[in-house]
């Protein structure tokens, strides 16, 4: 089963654009992170030797706005310094890459009117090349690696020991399920690692921001708190099920294509890289994390706003109010879900560095 | 007055993806002159003393499709056999530009899946520079120059010689409006003119389709059919204000910010711009003109695909349907619209070189 969907297009109450502070939280805490890593780690003179005029960046699955405008600006200022060092002043051109199902027109009616870049949209799915051979200098992509390019086919296949029935999401299944999800997010890992090693020239570099899971959760082999969110989605679309508003098959044939990685994993996955050089690796503190979910409403349209388009393809738009309200009076009865104790995804930050071709 | 729209969006039977095969004509018409054109004028050698990796192109004012796909295939088809004689396969990356408003959405949906290049969408004016200095090395529009950037604003002025009061084009009006149209026209070509040079290497060729009126029509000061059709729209604006439905103080206001040059003023034109050089200028001969309409069904859906987005920022979308019913029934009682005869709206094709920078 092949699940692309992209995030709530618009500007509506349950957008993705007016649902995505708290993606947005990392980006800032990244800020630093990453004009200390282009002023340290871009090499110019390397750069130049290639074609550099104008220099180009691309943000992957940069979806509807805001956040992407705010990266390509951290990005953009801190290139600028840069290159006012060596008394450069390059032409930046901007590519937003998402799915062909993005909302683009959403994204380019917000573009800031005063950006110091010439702007571009690019439909396409970023585990496969988007860009010819060497034209990209930076690479950029945050809160996107964690989405596959499909669902693992072991877990909706009823003969496979990794058959996931009765349950959306690897959270809370057996053992051959999350080992299906972990396969395929390592080869999703390395199709993309591939795609942007041909698009990006020589000494290139690339800033990844991952969501996933504590080291520790992942050896218990216990949840985290998203994941126990994506069960009781499970739960309630099992419930509707039993109530006779969807087929029972149907459940059991959906499940969600996204997989956190954990540090050890993904620091093994990049170091089996050929073209890729890893220069920073690190777990971002973000201070917002306590406040990401004030309340059952703020949760709800979170998770709407991300899971409505993959839901919608798979069981039709007819079930989705009745499914979120279903879910946000289970998490409601529960303070589990609101105990910043329990806010334990963390966020990766990574720098690639795109080796010499021989 | 500043009016910037988008042609009709989506799929739907008012879209203009739906209602633009005339378009398409004289693109196929123009087929065999761009690539007779390329394979002579296109100067591999001089291109590949700039930045040449990859190769590419940019269609200025794309609308939604298909005729810009039709193009770029016209246009890559040519390029790849004139590399091939030198040894070379480049790559190449297409940039589709047009306003913010355009639904870029159902362009990028409809993409060729087997496309010779990487795609991109690029949103704003092409009256100002949207691409960096020197990237571009092949430039193409069609049948989107005759769009003015804004209506000239004397004729809207009713202090001015030239107000066009009761009218909404220079069809059938005072010479000063002509004049006032035929000045902004003038300037909008220049800015474009400018960006483009902006835009392409040195040596770049840039190939442009051009709908325009023959010279002997401007000659005697009358009026190509699609200056009647304006017309014809116009006193249907004003029966309609006189029968309340719309304020005929905004009639006196509205404007359609369209003008058709002619081959005489166009050359002109171009040969004043310093930094293009005109390769080639000629009046296309489009077989399927006789049948441009074939019928008032084909009429009404062509111009209000073509000038729905225009109208309903001006008066609100509830008098659209009103309007274009009206319209239909006034064409239907003409003969005049169906006479092959009277189908005398001309397409200029240009060809021009970007002149080395000193």
């Amino acid at each position: 089963m092949r699940v692309l969907c992209a995030m709530n297009g618009g500007n509506g109450p349950q957008s993705y654009a007016q649902n995505s502070s708290y993606q947005r939280g990392a980006t800032e805490v990244a800020k630093e992170i990453i004009r200390e890593e282009i002023d340290k780690k871009l090499d110019i003179k390397q750069l130049s030797s290639t074609s550099m005029d104008p220099f180009c960046i691309a943000d992957f699955g940069c979806s509807t706005g805001p956040n992407t405008f705010v990266a390509m600006q951290i990005i953009i200022e801190a290139l600028e310094d840069k290159f006012k060092k060596e008394g450069l002043t390059p032409e930046f051109q901007v590519f937003f890459n998402d799915l062909a199902s993005n909302d683009f027109n959403t994204l380019f009616a917000s573009l800031p009117p005063e950006r110091h870049y010439c702007a571009a949209g690019v439909p396409g799915s970023f585990h496969s090349v988007m860009f010819p051979k060497a034209s990209l200098h930076f690479a950029y992509s945050s809160y996107s690696l964690h989405w596959l390019s499909k669902v693992p086919k072991e877990v909706t296949d009823n003969t496979s020991p990794a058959w996931n029935k009765g349950k959306i999401h690897h959270g809370g299944a057996k053992r051959e399920v999350l080992d299906a999800y972990a396969s395929q997010f390592a080869k999703d890992l390395d199709s993309f690692l591939n795609a942007r090693a041909h698009e990006l020239v020589d000494g290139g570099l690339m800033a990844l921001l991952i969501p996933a899971a504590p080291d520790a959760i992942r050896e218990s082999h216990t949840s985290t708190i998203t994941e126990v969110e994506c069960e009781v989605l499970g739960s309630c679309l099992m419930d509707l099920a039993k109530k006779g508003v969807v087929d029972e098959v149907k459940v059991h044939m959906f499940n969600l294509p996204v997989y956190f990685t954990f540090p050890n994993e993904l620091k093994a996955l990049l170091k089996a890289n050929e073209n890729m050089d890893v220069q920073r690796m690190e777990i971002l503190n973000i201070p917002g994390k306590q406040v990401l979910f004030p309340n059952r409403t703020a949760n709800v349209l979170y998770l709407r706003a991300v899971l409505q388009g993959v839901l919608e393809k798979h069981f039709g738009s007819g079930i989705v109010d009745e499914l979120f309200e279903l879910y946000g009076r289970k998490v409601a009865d529960s303070s589990f879900f609101f105990d910043p104790e329990n806010q334990d995804l963390i966020v990766i930050f990574v720098l690639l560095r795109r080796k010499m071709r021989t």
